[in-house]
C-alpha cells in the first residue's frame, strides 16, 4: 500500500527540473511557489508571511531557505542538499537580505537565474524587495514550468488519487446515509467527515500522512435554492424535503487530492428536477466520452456547448467542464475553449459540467478521471444514476 | 447577539477607503486581495484561477468583475453598486480583457489608479497580463493600505473575534476532555470539533454563517517530540503517556477567527517538562504586561527577548512573540524586533512566546487579546495554569 512518495522520486523530478533549467538557458533558480517546492522537495508546510523559498544553484545543489522555526522541521522532512535559516519576518535585518547572502555564497551572481515569482507574496503583511534587487544576475521567468511537470501524474501519483478516490467514496456513502430534512448541512457533513477519517486512519495506520484534510465530505452551502450558485459558501442551512442537494467529498492522501461530487435530492425529486438533473448527467456522458489522448482540452469542452446548444440549455450553465487535479483541487489545464493542450495518458481530470436553475438549484456530478492510452479510467466510482442519489 | 457584520459598515468602509485613495492622489482603484474584497464589501468567496477583481471607479462607484459563475453569487451576497462578469477563464477572450473595457467604459483611462498588486495571482494555472498593460493611465501600488485599515477592529469586528473566542473554548475543553495515550491526534480533534461545532450551531441558529472553518481544536501534529516544530503538521500520532501537546483552538465567525493555544501533557508531567512550562508562562506575563497603547510591536519582544537572555535560553526559541489577528490568522504588525508600528486601542493581538526542546517538545500558549485605552483585555480565558493542563 503506497501512501506517500518515495524520495527517490523527488531526486528524480529535481533531476527533471534541473535538465528544464539547461534548456531554458538559466544556471539556477528560485522558486517561491509553496505547492511547487512541496512537488520538488516533499517539504510539506505551513505558507505564512514569513517567505520560504526553494534555490537550486548553479551546481545543481539544492538549498531551501526558511524562518529559524522550520528549520529542523525542513532538515527532517525536506529532500534537500542544505537547509538555510533568517530570524524572523521582518526582523532586524529582512528575510530578503539572508537570501541575498545565500545567492552570492552559491555562486548566483552574474549568472542566468530563472525564477517562478518575481517576490515572495502572501496576504499575511508579507511586504519586501523583488528578487532582482537583490544581485547582479539575469533574471528570466519560469512561471508555469513545474506546473507543466505536475500535468502528466507518475504511477506513484496515481496511487495517492486512487487512495483518496476510495475514502472520498465512504465520506460520501456516510453523507447521504445521513441526509434527511430537518437536519443541519453542518451536522450531517460533520459526523460524515469524521466518521470516514476515523475509518481511514484506523485502515491505514500511522504510514497515512494526511498533507491536507483527511476524509471529508461537505454541501459548502449548496442546499436547496442556494445550489445555483456554483461556488455557494457554507450557510449553515437545515434541509428541506425536496431540496436538491450539491455535494463534495475527497481526502488527501500525502497532499494528493480527488473530486467527487454529486447532485442529490432530500427524500423525492420532482419531474422539474429530473429534467435538470437528466441533462447534466447527459453533458457528463458527452464529456466522459470526448476525453481522449491526443485530443485537446478545448474539443472536450465544444462537445459539450454542443449538446447544450442542441437543447437549449446554454443559458443554465455557468462555467466550462474540468480541470486537471492533484497537489491542487483546480491545476490546468482547463476543458475549457480557450485551452488547446493536448489530452495525455497520465493526465488525472474531473469532469463535472453544471446547469444551474433559479429557484431549483444546482446540478453537477464530478468524477476524477484518469487518461489512458485507450480511452479513460473512472478513479471515483460512486453511483451516478438518479435512483441512487435520493436520500 | 452580533453575527455579522452590518452592510452600513461595509459602506463606512468603502468611504474609509475611497478618501485614502484620494490622500494617495488617486482616482481610483484596482483590488485582487481576496481578504481586502471581503473586507470592503462582505463578499466571501473561494479564490480559483479564476480572476475576481473590485474596481472603484472615479466616480467612487463599487464594481466586481466575477466569473461569470460567480454572477448572482456576487449579486446576492457583496455590498456593491455594479456586478460584471467575464464567461471563463481562460476563455477564447481573457478575463483581463474584460477587465479592461469595464476599465474604459467607466473612465479609468488617463487616470491615477491605485492597485494592490499588478496582476492576479493564483497557484491554480492562472496566467494573465499585469493590468498597467491594459489602458492608459498613471499606476500607483496601494500595497499595504487595506490592511493598515484593518490594524484597528471596530466594535463589531471585536464582538465576533469574541464570539469566536466563546467557541474556541468549549472545542479546547473537549479536545482536553478526550485526550488520553492510546488515542490518535486525528481521533481526538475530530471528536472534539464535530461536538463543538454541533453545540455552536444549535446555540447561535441559522444566522450563524462561518466563512471560515466552524469550530475545532487540533494539535496539527504538535505531539511528543514533533511538538519541537512551531509549525508541525498532522502526523497522524497515537497519544503516548508523558506527551508534551501544542494546541490549537477557534471558530470562525463571519470570517473572523480568534487563536487559542495551550501546552498540554499526557497524564503525567516530568520535572524536565515543567521547567520549560515554566519559562513559556513567564515569558507570556512579560509579553502580557508589556502591551500598552503607545508602545511599539518592536518594545514587546524587546522585553520577552531580555526575559530569554536573563534565564540563558535564547537558544531554545525560534520565533517572535505574536502579530495581529482578525480575517486572517496571521495580521502585520507583528511582535517583532524589526517592527516599529505603535500599538493603539482596537487591535487584537495574538500573544504566543514559544520555547523548543529537542526530544522534549515545545511549550507555547497563545492567546487572543484586546489592546484598550489603559491596557489589554484577555479576549481568551482557557486556563494558562499547568495543573489545569494536565490530561
Amino acid at each position: 500500500m503506497l501512501l506517500s512518495i518515495p524520495n527517490e522520486e523527488f531526486k528524480a523530478r529535481q533531476a527533471d527540473f534541473f535538465n528544464k533549467l539547461l534548456e531554458k538557458k538559466c544556471d539556477a533558480a528560485v522558486i517561491f511557489a509553496a505547492t511547487d517546492i512541496f512537488y520538488l522537495t516533499g517539504f510539506h508546510f505551513i505558507a505564512t508571511e514569513r517567505p520560504i523559498g526553494l534555490l537550486v544553484d548553479p551546481n545543481d545543489k539544492w538549498h531551501l531557505i526558511v524562518p529559524r522555526l522550520e528549520h529542523e522541521h525542513a532538515e527532517e522532512y525536506a529532500v534537500m542538499d542544505h537547509v538555510h535559516s533568517y530570524p524572523e519576518y521582518p526582523g532586524t535585518k529582512h528575510p530578503m537580505k539572508y537570501v541575498k547572502e545565500v545567492l552570492q555564497f552559491y555562486g548566483f551572481e552574474g549568472k542566468t537565474i530563472g525564477y517562478d515569482s518575481i517576490s515572495y507574496g502572501s496576504p499575511m503583511g508579507y511586504r519586501g524587495p523583488t528578487i532582482d534587487t537583490l544581485i547582479e544576475a539575469d533574471f528570466v521567468s519560469l512561471y508555469g514550468i513545474i506546473e507543466e511537470m505536475r500535468f502528466v501524474k507518475s504511477p506513484n501519483e496515481i496511487e495517492l488519487i486512487k487512495e483518496s478516490c476510495r475514502w472520498g467514496n465512504l465520506a460520501h456513502r456516510l453523507l447521504q446515509k445521513y441526509t434527511k430534512s430537518g437536519i443541519s448541512e453542518i451536522e450531517i457533513t460533520g459526523k460524515a467527515s469524521q466518521e470516514a477519517t476515523l475509518t481511514m486512519i484506523e485502515t491505514l495506520g500511522s504510514d497515512y500522512k494526511p498533507h491536507g484534510q483527511t476524509a471529508s465530505a461537505t454541501f459548502r452551502g449548496q442546499v436547496g435554492s442556494e445550489s445555483a450558485f456554483p461556488h455557494a459558501v457554507t450557510q449553515n442551512v437545515i434541509m428541506s424535503k425536496g431540496d436538491t442537494l450539491v455535494t463534495g467529498a475527497a481526502a488527501a492522501v500525502f497532499g494528493y487530492d480527488s473530486e467527487l461530487e454529486r447532485t442529490m435530492f432530500v427524500e423525492e425529486v420532482s419531474k422539474e428536477q429530473e429534467k435538470y438533473f437528466n441533462y447534466m448527467y447527459n453533458a457528463q456522458e458527452v464529456a466522459l466520452n470526448a476525453i481522449k489522448s491526443g485530443a485537446t482540452y478545448a474539443s472536450v469542452e465544444e462537445q459539450v456547448q454542443a449538446y447544450y446548444k442542441q437543447e437549449g440549455i446554454t443559458e443554465l450553465t455557468k462555467h466550462h467542464t474540468g480541470h486537471n487535479i492533484g497537489l491542487l483541487i483546480h491545476e490546468a489545464p482547463f476543458f475549457d475553449l480557450g485551452d488547446d493542450t493536448i489530452i495525455e495518458p497520465g493526465m488525472v481530470v474531473t469532469v463535472e459540467p453544471g446547469i444551474y436553475v433559479k429557484g431549483v438549484g444546482g446540478f453537477r456530478h464530478s468524477d476524477t478521471v484518469l487518461v489512458t492510452e485507450n480511452g479513460i479510467e473512472m478513479l471515483t466510482y460512486y453511483p451516478r444514476d438518479l435512483e441512487s442519489l435520493i436520500c
